[in-house]
């Protein structure tokens, strides 16, 4: 079996935010609620950190499911937002489907709520119209594990490569060396990723003058 | 790789019940059996919210087995309704596979007891047959998780697509402006996904004279 | 060291319903919201089986927290209702305090959300105050379920009964022969404990006309 | 995608015990002791009620790895039994891989520890061979649930089928009314799936003279 | 704070077989059905083993709730057997409280279905009589295990020891070498705690002829 | 048994923040980084919320155990800090007792790194000193889910309240209608509470102009 | 309620190494076999350490239970070892009480296998005969969680204090400036709680000349 | 389906070593901290007891990073040793890919942290090479479970088996008999698979004099 490895490529690759929405979010319960929210806010972060082309949509926001979550919003004051009416699968209504297309990009990040509806959906949409696909999964929520889980392996079967937020950035940067680079996800991270923005705060205050040894034996 | 996404249609699909019986309802212990006895009538009053032709199967129901769920026989008064003496596979009963044929559908929405042995093997000659299958995983029970999933992951390897009730009635509803759409599903979703008719629940409740805002700044 | 086992006594205790309201619904997540739904208006109807007196209160409910379950209102129309406006412990609300005393009752059942802030501070103030405390584990919610056993321990540790609702109602129960007796419990525990329930559909059916051996010889 | 679907058959099918072995039981955490004990009895047992040849075989036994499950031995005194002496892969082993051909069978079902080796290593080399493969993923034990999983899915990707011992014995039996049927496998399941020989005994029991009924109302 | 270690005395101890039910067996979902059903056979069997004075009760067996297991009948033919027809707690029985003061001890062990109603209604009652409870928490089943966390802590509350089959063995038995000790306790465990029986019979075979050491250096 | 319910009193209380430090936090591995790293702040900024008195200790910074959590420092630039040079609990250092004392408060909220060690032997010092010690339970962080219980039941044998952070906050605040209350409590949970801050903002938006009704009939 | 907390005195304190035998250690499945290897080491090592008395003690070690863990007898070849024929409970053993009487200390810490027989056995004895006892809930294990989490609240409730590895050597040493302190306990923690041995490690290496900022702007 | 059986061959396989630096090694969660460590040093040492080419490398090893592990260093002296000074994925440095080149081997076993970014990446690069890779589960770390699932499954799809240390090492060894055999891997099985190295003493110990048997009749 061959296998040729695609990698995200910050040039040819647009985000999209699905239906973070404030009401919606009481369905996501199958990850602590404050890992949701940040992990809602790191995916719109991202876009800025990489300077992605990005398109925000909502379902029926005047209804439950409530306004986009505002510091998305906050954060991409100009991107494109549908506001979908009605339409379950973002892919059925012609301005969200002309607003990727527009971008001329053939990948595609997505997050969104709840994981086994919206996100997959579209998903398969864009797989569908031969987009390749890449799942923030740690963006995207549900009812509970199994039915994550079950939405994941949906998508898997049709192509999508699910994986993790930090996986996502650092394929996207490639280099600590490159622009955008240590810098600048540095303190991404230590935002969103905090075990590693603690290590590298411990790291830098080591370097300080008045560090004083472990106590351990040198090795 | 290529993918064509096959979704579910409301036109073209038959709902199918499998051996939902009050005796091995005990059997099913991957989910709680409040949330599973829920799920079982939610699958059932699916077809009654997509007015879906639907087929009922139990499996020696005279036996340990027990009788058809009654919340689902008041369901389906007049569903066919094939009781197989000692066939544990459905298709291997004439008279529910000629059922199923004389629907004329090529799509199929499963959920049974137990997901490992009628649900599956069903499944698999649904497949076999030519059947599109779409495996309710909310609706579908057995011994315990292990033994659920491994089931899924065999009826995935067969092409069967698993995912959740809500997706699957997202998927048959497509647009929530639709008929059925949105006052048919909320009420819906209100019984079987009560953190959704919550949410639906209160933002009405705002919506009415003499609400009081929350005290946080408006955003 | 020496007990007095105090029983829960249908003629001397008051059901407290607190706060079980649509939007605080959102905060439970320590267990799946079906049951949870489905324990709430099980505490609810227990008052009605044993015909207890009962007081319903709520917490600013014309804001976020939202109305009290409607289920629960539709059982209990013309019980004492106290809509606290700011208090968060029910006991500093000099209205509730008179309904819980004016009963006459010595014990009480509490459930409510969340189960460490408005159902812990309550029970507390009640212990307090001289009642045997009784709290329905199953019909309290909050965060999760470290929140949940913490909040336990802290009123356990103030002598605070904390059991099930299969516990509570069979407490006050005490014989199937009495009345309320099997023929008000057996429906109760098929709609709220459908394992028991099922058990006994399954067991009336084995009675009837035209059921057939299981296999094994007889024991 | 077009699917055939295989099933087990009685009468073309061998089953392998593999290294069920008294010491190498402790290698296996992945389940309870008493389950997997009961599991290993079981999968040796499943032989004798569908009379299928059947092939013992075990590593090293004289050294850690112990004695062959007494249990097993007890019920196939007559079965042949390799005892390897150094080979991991028993497929590795000319005696072994004679005795399999032997059978002239083109189906195997599996069972052995641990999971991730001795059971792996065999099914892909059965594979490779040609034959059809079922794991009863009960009857396999390895370290931890992670291993379980990654082994399992090892075995998947070279189109093993891995399943329930509830769904080999059904799907081998086909029918409660062929032989072997109900009055041969309720013992069996009673035996070794209590949740269903005790709904069979309740059942029995509620047949007898004397039965009362529950107190539901009638449905 | 001091503390008095009042052991288990084989001399001075009842079993209590407490509603160990084919029907209510279905509602023990706290552990695996095959570990539970093991587990209510070994508590049974523990009286033959120290020849201990046991009593058996059961709960309106003509209904759902069903007979007592039949391994346990079988083990104590004629041991006293109170069958209740509606008392929820075995103590409220005047014959079960007659029965168990006519054994003339002061401490009782027990274990029954389901751990919340049944074994704590009759343990409070027993610790209230002045008796010392242990209750064997392997022996003891019931909805799940929050329910089970917290009817133990209700039992402990009461001065309640919840402990382990394996601890009341070996707390009743004290030192190998009494009668019982290692020759009836060795073959008990070896059914009942499979972990311990094969380490056994490892070490037994490693001790016969033929056995070749593992490989590692000497230590 | 009678209790005496002694309440958080916002006017008698000092807040502890005990070695909350940058390298300390990768030993927290009860609860997701996110959730910890969020928590941290959340109890420090409790303080400023109710303008309690508030002392920040460390111990031995300049080494692995590395900074005070910068985001800590920087909400209390001008409280009492002692940096501890050596002793691990923190009661030890007489600047420590000396600044607590020096507050004249009898109550104590306290959170640290880890539970089992700096946390619990400063509040078992506390609690043999005399004062009413309450554990934010979400503020402290240690090895795994199993050392934090023993080390909380440990202080609970001590007479400390373990509570969440929600259940201090409350407690703190008691009426919505106080000050600090619902408009400085609110934009609190907002930002530590997600879903109550969620459940808020949808409450909001329902009230604003443009909301539709859910679809679901009116209750 | 007042409390006076008695901390670990290393001058009063005996070690006990109960039972960590090689054939034992299979029935400890309440961790992983590497933690606890790990735990059973680390305890013994602790006396090294801090230069605590130090008793062994095993059972039957001859027959399957096995010879106690080669690490612990090469760290401890002179300290008194007594091997028990037949008492399970080793306080019954007259060398082994005679043993810790001769220590004159009236402090011991103790771990072994099992937690709910050997090490709660000794533990409800040794709180009988007057010593304050502190548990190693590190190196001591046993069937499952559910049977050391109930040993655990049985020692409990007879004043036996549960604590972490961590906290006994963290209350052993008080200040790291004592001896032993930091030069002892780092290289200690970096073998047995890596976490804490990896952040020393890092620490000192960003001391050495060549380290690199990690790109976080300073704070 | 046709399946063709690739084992792990060591003379045709080169093991690699990814990023198990010190500070990273924080970043791993999804395992515990002694068992994650033991690993990654098993890890390391398969290639001196098979005798496998070896080749390691780090990324920013002097930034918050950390060294790589000291232990592995010790290992493997003269390794090759490829430091990247930015790439995240090791296969864009020349030096790593000419390193692996070098080596003339077909088949890779790799291992690192974190599992879903520095593993992931250059298991997908050397598939795309056209490589046969190996996954050593255990060896690789990231932030938690659900990650680990979500990188192996991107793996598989990209063919990549993923297996546990216990297998990989089985499957290099293939006999008993061979050398490396017995042995050699005996003592390595004793270092890092601690319930196989214990029934190998337990065995060893069984066959010496004075060994009693364990009081089960002969079986």
């Amino acid at each position: 079996m061959s296998f040729k490895y695609e990698r995200i490529d910050k040039n040819n690759v647009v985000l999209l935010v699905i239906d973070h929405q404030e009401g919606l979010f009481q369905l996501a319960r199958d990850s602590t609620p404050t890992d949701f929210k940040t992990n809602i806010v790191a995916h719109a972060e991202l876009a800025k950190v990489f300077n992605l082309p990005t398109i925000l949509t909502s379902s029926s926001e005047t209804g439950p499911n409530g306004s986009l979550t505002a510091e998305v919003l906050a954060l991409h004051p100009n991107a494109p937002f549908i506001k979908r009416n009605g339409e379950v699968n973002a892919w059925d209504n012609p301005d969200f489907q002309a607003a990727v297309k527009a971008t001329g990009k053939s990948q595609v990040i997505i997050g969104g709520i709840t994981t086994d509806v919206c996100t997959t959906f579209l998903a398969l949409s864009l797989r569908d119209a031969g987009y390749s696909v890449f799942a923030n999964s740690d963006a995207s929520g549900t009812f509970d594990v199994k039915t994550a889980s079950d939405a994941n392996d949906r998508m898997r079967a049709a192509g999508v490569q699910v994986l993790s937020l930090f996986a996502i950035a650092s394929e996207l940067m490639r280099d600590w060396r490159n622009t955008p680079g240590a810098p600048q996800l540095m303190p991404y991270f230590d935002k969103y990723v905090p075990e590693y923005g603690m290590l590298a705060r411990a790291h830098d205050a080591a370097m300080k003058k008045g560090a004083v040894p472990s106590g351990l034996p040198s090795m």
